[in-house]
């Protein structure tokens, strides 16, 4: 394609403008990339294409010039090298099946959301190839420790991004990495969306005890416990364990655990003082993935059976009136008496 | 022993009585112990027995009446079932060999200090075992995510005890377990010990980062590539992999890293602005390991030819006078660009 000063452009397009998407929109844009950020409210669209920023999600910070929102999925998709899917975990399907029409097969598809479908238990790659008729060496999942607010400020971020095919990552890869987005491939498809689905759940636990005052030791044991749930359960779906050690295991589980940024934080927190889930997700104004990462992984565990302590007892705090101070006190008195009894 | 009740009284010894020696003193005197904490300071015995404080390490905190300080090793041995060293890591062989002449076979020997003999690079049981002429199997070591400042004040903690037998770990649980301090045992001394001390290492770099405003992001990326440093040390000089997975691993990485508590992470971030050493040495008032333990683990990853890039980056920022700065650019941009080479 070339512009109007008949430079070559490259276009991709991002589905849709949340805080995450418009700051990953920011990252293409600064790379060159056109990019199509597309929405369903024309509200949104036009707040960010005529004032340069999505007020909703990510108030304050300019948008670069690169990027234009639109409500046209046709449009967003034409012509784009990359297709990135931004969706809430319980919208990805419905917006998968809108974008399949209009998406080529060139177009590489990257996905970089953090939760499973709840009804069915999927996985969002397993839910792309589905709806997109594509096979998962053409698909590709990007996560790691990467708060939106900071990524827009170009504060320095590493992430990895995985596919069942080395050169759909690696075209990931090129596309997104810069100074200061740093872009890491790894193998593990399931492994990296197990990770970053569950840790939404251990983040709701350590804005529990926080929220409780139990102190930095006990929210150091609640991750610690966290990160070996998360292991069991995705091993058993399959996983590498070494992708637990990494950005997307440990690395995000940390930032999301210990950040002020992390909404899951946030509404564990408010749970911790008996507000009612209903005003919780009212106050919060976005998608809270950890409350139905929750339900899905209650279930996974079952399915795999696979010891999920933390799980059950957010489960029981959320959907069956179990007050929080007895799912932590639950919690905190649950390990064995051998450490490596319940590691291995 | 009888006490003046007639009851039956159980005896054990700190020693020193820093911050993190007071707390387990308290904790061993919550569980029916009478403790006397040895001190150097005549000054701090004094005001530990008259005002029920440690004013210096613990400012405002009252100590159980069952904590007796005391300047004369002899006394502090006496009749103790266990005696626990808590000395700083460079002081731990001085304070061994004049415990050594009074120290009973049948005493309990624990240590809980955390970090590396600089000159020999020898771990602390191993320190323990040469002073105090006993076998491995006697000895037990503690660690975890524990702040002193939360233990004293009972808030739930857990903690791991590791020995060569696990019988002497299980009498270290057995003094040390109560409700708001949960003990696990672990067989892996050499795993728990490193992870112990090269946590204070990537805490300092965790205050590097803090200091230099890159962000929750960023510091997620050191907390993972310092759990990877860490393993590959440990899993060189002969520790399970699982250990760094656990509660002396991961839980003390964090805890460490993310805590307003860290001396290690103060340090550092002071060291960001520009401080020299010495002067951040002054103001803190108090050992930081870490810098200590970056020139030891800057010897052992040279002696075991062991990978170590967040160390060698904080061993030239503290002795060498390269700039905070290109230190942690040095190492954001230092990642393979597939991770599970690194992690592997």
């Amino acid at each position: 394609m070339n512009n109007q000063l008949g430079e070559t452009s490259k276009f991709a397009a991002v589905l849709v403008a949340g805080s995450w998407g418009t700051a990953l929109a920011s990252v293409l844009a600064c790379n060159g990339y056109q990019v199509k950020l597309w929405t369903r409210s024309a509200e949104q669209a036009e707040d960010i294409n005529q004032n340069r920023m999505n007020s909703k999600f990510l108030p304050g910070v300019m948008l670069p010039a690169r990027i234009q929102a639109t409500t046209d999925m046709e449009f967003a998709l034409q012509h784009a090298e990359l297709a990135l899917f931004v969706a809430p975990s319980g919208a990805m399907r419905e917006v998968a099946k809108q974008a399949a029409v209009h998406l080529s097969e060139e177009t590489l598809v990257v996905h970089a959301t953090k939760g499973f479908e709840t009804t069915s238990l999927k996985r969002m790659t397993t839910v792309l190839a589905e709806e997109l008729g594509r096979s998962q060496e053409q698909l590709v999942v990007l996560s790691g420790p990467s708060h939106a607010e900071e990524v827009i400020l170009k504060q320095p971020t590493t992430v990895v991004v995985a596919s069942a095919s080395i050169a759909s990552a690696e075209q990931a890869q090129d596309a997104l990495m810069n100074t200061d987005f740093r872009v890491y491939t790894n193998p593990d498809v399931v492994g990296v969306e197990v990770a970053g689905a569950i840790k939404n759940i251990i983040a709701l636990g350590a804005g529990l005890t926080d929220g409780l005052q139990f102190g930095d030791n006990a929210k150091a044991a609640l991750l610690t416990r966290g990160l070996a749930e998360i292991s069991r359960l995705g091993t058993a779906m399959g996983a590498s364990p070494l992708t637990f050690a990494g950005l997307a295991g440990v690395g995000d589980l940390v930032v999301t655990c210990t950040s002020k940024h992390s909404r899951n934080w946030r509404a564990g927190y408010m749970l911790a003082d008996g507000t009612p889930l209903e005003d919780v997700l009212s106050k919060m104004g976005m998608v809270v993935e950890g409350v139905k990462t929750t339900r899905a992984a209650y279930d996974l565990a079952k399915e795999y059976d696979v010891e999920m302590p933390i799980t059950f007892q957010l489960y029981e705090v959320l959907f069956a009136n179990k007050s929080p101070r007895t799912a932590v006190e639950h919690l905190m008195g649950r390990l064995r008496t051998h450490e490596i009894e319940d590691l291995g």
